[in-house]
């Protein structure tokens, strides 16, 4: 038996604190635990740094222990929202440290697509479900999707995140919130410019992402579907491209 | 004895659907009711169209009949959030509008100050109190503060909304957030360029706003400040001064 001390998560990059730039924790200050590796190649991943195993050199295999000491370093000892992000965190062992944090009353958001679950899901205390649109290039598997809502036990605040960059996007997100109406649904305006994972400077369409903003809000609007909400990336605006902010 | 239908609500302009640019409900689609009059003059005020005398005479008396209709009309019946702002919408005589609305399955917001109560606060589905800091030249009387909360009786989803343009600003708002430790808190940074009521092309400073929002970002997580939201008014980002959107 492998006890949780001895487990290794594998981590690209631990940052904050900062506010959160997306979705239902928008504007909360945030400490990001971005795990390495993912199941998906999305065509516009945009932390491809924590995705492509070209990367995997800065990846680090940290045990529970050290990761809860990073966190606490990093926010001073004072509980705060840790998002659990990638890469697909939802494939490393974060159950230890979900129950550490909770002792010393953290909370833990996790951010994945739903391709993979594990029991510790039920632990969270919000879990955003963010399944890719056609755009992405991915085919997404509802069944695992499913898999993924049953072992949250409906326990953490669970919400659907839609990337949307086009039509085809904005046909998918609407069929995703039909089908499971008891989920808050966030649409987020596609960025063309993902950041190259080599270069903090590299220019970012800030004009196509509030075009495509605009866009979605008159889509939702006039097709009046009046529970989604549209919020760009906030840090994008803000940031641009910058890792670790 | 006045029927809630003769009773006359002043209205500045009703818009949208269109996404809540602030605060908790940010990115949703909503209906805005902007009444004319406010007891306030805060200097930096970014709706004087909906405040000063001087625009008097584009406000209309319109009957509860009245503004429901166009609500519905805007929205093609289909229930929506409606966000009640103004100005000072607690001044004007809204608790019919919100129980037709209610009938119908239609949600709302109100936008306040907190510095006059009123009991139909207890019928609201979201209340956004926004007391004004240093920065708006105006003093904040707490005690009509504790009365608004107070006759929302703890029924609607009730949290602190404050404006913050400098040093002063964020510890009035620390002050507020550690008098009312219960509310949400959401710091919404500054902007020193406010629509001028009869010029929607004005320039709006959009390098400031992003400016004061990463100071505003810097100071709370410095602070260890981890409750307080950091959200810049997304409405000015999108759209600048622009009115109806």
């Amino acid at each position: 038996m492998t006890s949780e001390r001895s487990v290794e998560i594998r981590v690209s990059e631990i940052f904050g604190p900062t506010i959160q730039g997306e979705g239902v924790l928008i504007g909360l200050p945030t400490v990001f635990v971005r795990t390495g590796g993912c199941d998906y190649r999305c065509s516009w991943c945009d932390s491809m740094h924590a995705v492509d195993s070209r990367y995997r050199d800065e990846w680090q295999a940290m045990s529970t222990e050290d990761v809860w000491r990073e966190v606490t370093r990093l926010s001073d000892g004072k509980p705060l929202m840790v998002s659990l992000s990638g890469g697909n965190p939802a494939i490393q062992p974060l159950g230890g440290l979900i129950d550490r944090g909770h002792r010393h009353g953290y909370r833990f958001a996790l951010e994945t697509q739903g391709s993979v679950a594990r029991d510790w899901f039920a632990d969270l205390d919000v879990l955003v479900l963010s399944p890719k649109p056609p755009s992405s290039s991915m085919e997404t598997d509802w069944q695992a999707f499913d898999v993924c809502l049953r072992m949250s036990g409906g326990r953490p605040q669970t919400v659907l995140k839609i990337v949307v960059f086009d039509e085809a996007d904005y046909a998918y997100a609407k069929a995703a919130a039909a089908r499971y109406p008891q989920l808050p649904v966030y649409l987020q305006p596609g960025n063309h410019t993902p950041p190259p994972a080599d270069d903090d400077n590299a220019a970012i369409d800030i004009d196509g992402i509030m075009e495509r903003t605009l866009w979605l809000v008159a889509k939702v609007t006039e097709d009046r579907w009046f529970e989604a909400r549209v919020l760009p990336q906030l840090h994008v605006l803000l940031w641009g491209n910058k890792r670790g902010v």
